[in-house]
């Protein structure tokens, strides 16, 4: 078969541009998407991606039981299922949550294409142009675009070493309500917050619900990686405290695999009858077969074991990174050390800017995120993360010896030609306080 | 485990009310998902909903098709994918829409959660409040709310027999243009439309497509149905005609099975980048392991021999539904005779009202979806939507044996009490034409 062309209307002038709507505009391809194709080539060190290492799921196993799934209940897991998805399915997410305390009822719950799709049905259904969403400042990339593409304003809230800071939030609400902003909600990652790797004491858990209790602020809990945690038992949940101001968000990509794309919101009952709603209309069910085949296997194996085996291989992967950033960072560097999660934040020497170095990084063959891409505000610029999840402890050592190697050429070359370390700063760093949370 | 409560918020006000999105209004339960819980009673004859039958699908081969796929290549079926779906998927796709004649790149496809999330995501990036969108009267029940979440001015165009009709497509865009509005595209299914059942002929499809180009408007060619023709060859889709203005939205929903949750839209090249943006802020990506199901059967399977058996399947079925209505119906009703897809529009005789009619036709065990449903005008109200493809032959002829005591029985009713056939009828009915286009 001989394929045509592709249409070639991106050669001349877009020819719908003006019959695109308002929030249409604003959408961008993100630093993290054009990293995506740098990341795949093999000779580079990817530190920029988010993917899990699943190679060691046990698929022989996986195998036989999706076959016995199709064979024996093919004719329900392959139909339209339902909008909130499907019962057993909402029993065995309340299962996975009970081990975070918290303790909910399926009909509170609503399935989603990845907890992606929860975030932008929560969005879609509290967010009109011009309102305000306060985040922890970095924030995960892929919710800041989210809340860019319902017109939304993202306010973010400092972060010290245990999380937001219950002040600077209160502050926030206040402050910004004060200005006749809506405030429509605090989204925050509790447990090794992407990208700092940050995680919130139990105690400052207690005061960030007890903020949002008495400025009635609700809050979204995204939790991709809590039950990941690398020395200890998994925190109890900011829902766990509170279920009547917390909309928590969980998902199976990083606990079990991601191409089921099978994420979740538990929401008080108004709101998920709301998102219900939103997700019929959005993709009439989330995906069906999906969730026979994720069921399948929470019923089927050691899922709780896996997840050990998850937090062993991971603490592995993390420990090549600390080491090998101890090792070979240059002086002025400072990182975070995260116990959980799939994320380490670096904080560069004074004078350095990880989007301006990030050409030259790929050409010695490692790759990482700019900081800059975590902030709705431009701030950022002396930050990069690495991800410990998918490189080999090896290649992650490796990856850090390149990199330490590129930090160390560019201090060199800004000293050789003189460059002031201040002059060569984004001018957002000197208006904003410095994301440095390590 | 004993499960805690659902949250009683239901119980109380709303404690979010004034914190929802203006869209968030809007949203409704819909009279299709309201009839999803009487379908599921098995004493009812269920002519409602638009589930195919996939019985008969090779489950034996599919099971040991599935096993290999996770066995083999597991890694990759069960990662994180590409926002734009995976590129083995989207040739496969070319390859489908062939059988249209729609001749095109992969490049320009991008792969959905279902063909509602391709509607959805059009509708995103085309449409502000207070737009308005042309569609068929009536047209998909899952288009309007869709429409209707994103604050769009439905407009319904008249059809005839052979589909919506040119003169009042362009009559209607030069006339709302001319008052100010702003025309954003044309939803239109032009095989086997739900609910009519009604198929445009090749001379309507130039004729539109002539229209569109004329003034400048956008289609949107929505066709789950079009290979599943019982008669005759599949007609040519309206992109064969027009690669520039034309927006496709496909699915596998009704050629294979809807469990897997794909679709896709074929797009011109600017429209394509866009829709690839949104669907990263909504999903990050496309159901990835059902990609690599539905390839592995595509590329495995007879997929065409088993459109021909569904055909074969069908065709029994459309005619049970035709030999029933023939025999049942009583006098002054009319129908439509589909040639393919899954519907039958019934226009009752005159002074009868199909959704009021609803709770009497279920408590004889027959389910049927009102006209109005299908409606963004309150229109349809002498209307109704019967569906063949789920039930066996012998439960339609049953099911429209039973709707003709119904329906015969309400005549009698309004004789007996001298009801005027006239008076009974929604005031609607009187200031638009009549939605009877058998």
């Amino acid at each position: 078969m001989s394929l045509p062309e592709p249409s070639r209307r991106d050669t001349r002038l877009d020819h719908y541009v003006d019959t695109y709507a308002e929030r249409t505009h604003g959408l961008q391809v993100s630093a993290v998407r054009a990293l995506f194709a740098v990341a795949n080539r093999p000779e580079v060190v990817s530190l920029a991606g988010g993917m899990p290492n699943i190679a060691d799921l046990p698929r022989m196993e996986l195998g036989a039981s999706m076959d016995r799934l199709i064979q024996e209940r093919g004719v329900q897991a392959m139909q339209y299922g339902a909008g909130q998805g499907e019962l057993f399915m909402r029993e065995h997410i309340i299962e996975v949550m009970a081990e975070e305390q918290v303790h909910a009822h399926p009909d509170d719950v609503v399935v989603t294409c990845g907890s992606q799709q929860a975030l932008d049905l929560v969005t879609r259904i509290f967010i009109d142009p011009g309102d305000v969403i306060l985040a922890e400042g970095p924030s995960y990339v892929g919710a800041l675009g989210t809340f860019h593409s319902y017109q939304a304003k993202v306010v973010h809230v400092g972060m010290d070493a245990e999380g937001i800071e219950p002040d600077a939030l209160a502050h926030a609400v206040v402050s910004l309500r004060a200005a006749g902003q809506r405030v429509k909600f605090l989204y925050t990652i509790p447990n090794f917050q992407n990208p700092t790797g940050v995680t919130q004491s139990v105690e400052r858990r207690r005061a960030l619900v007890a903020v949002a209790k008495e400025h009635d602020l609700l809050i979204i809990e995204d939790n991709p990686y809590g039950l990941l945690t690398l020395e200890g038992s998994p925190m109890p949940a900011l829902r766990s405290m509170d279920s009547d101001n917390v909309i928590y968000l969980g998902s199976f990509s990083k606990t079990f695999a991601p191409g089921f794309r099978i994420g979740w919101a538990l929401a008080p009952h108004a709101v998920r009858e709301k998102l219900v709603l939103a997700q019929e209309s959005a993709t009439l069910a989330p995906p069906v077969f999906s969730q026979f085949a994720i069921s399948a296997y929470l019923e089927e194996f050691d899922w709780r074991g896996q997840i050990v085996a998850f937090r062993d291989m991971y603490r592995e992967r993390r420990d090549a990174m600390l080491a090998g950033l101890a090792e070979h960072m240059p002086a002025g560097s400072t990182w975070t050390v995260p116990n959980g999660g799939f994320f380490v934040w670096v904080t560069l020497p004074e004078g350095l800017d990880s989007q301006a170095m990030l050409p030259r990084a790929v050409s010695a063959r490692v790759a990482y995120t700019p900081g800059t891409a975590f902030f709705a505000d431009g701030l950022g610029s002396r930050n990069m993360r690495l991800s410990f999840c998918f490189p080999t402890p090896e290649r992650i050592l490796e990856g850090t010896r390149r990199l330490g190697e590129v930090i160390s050429a560019e201090l060199e070359m800004n000293r050789t030609f003189g460059i002031d370390p201040g002059a060569a700063r984004h001018h957002d760093l000197q208006t904003g306080p410095a994301p440095d949370i390590s």
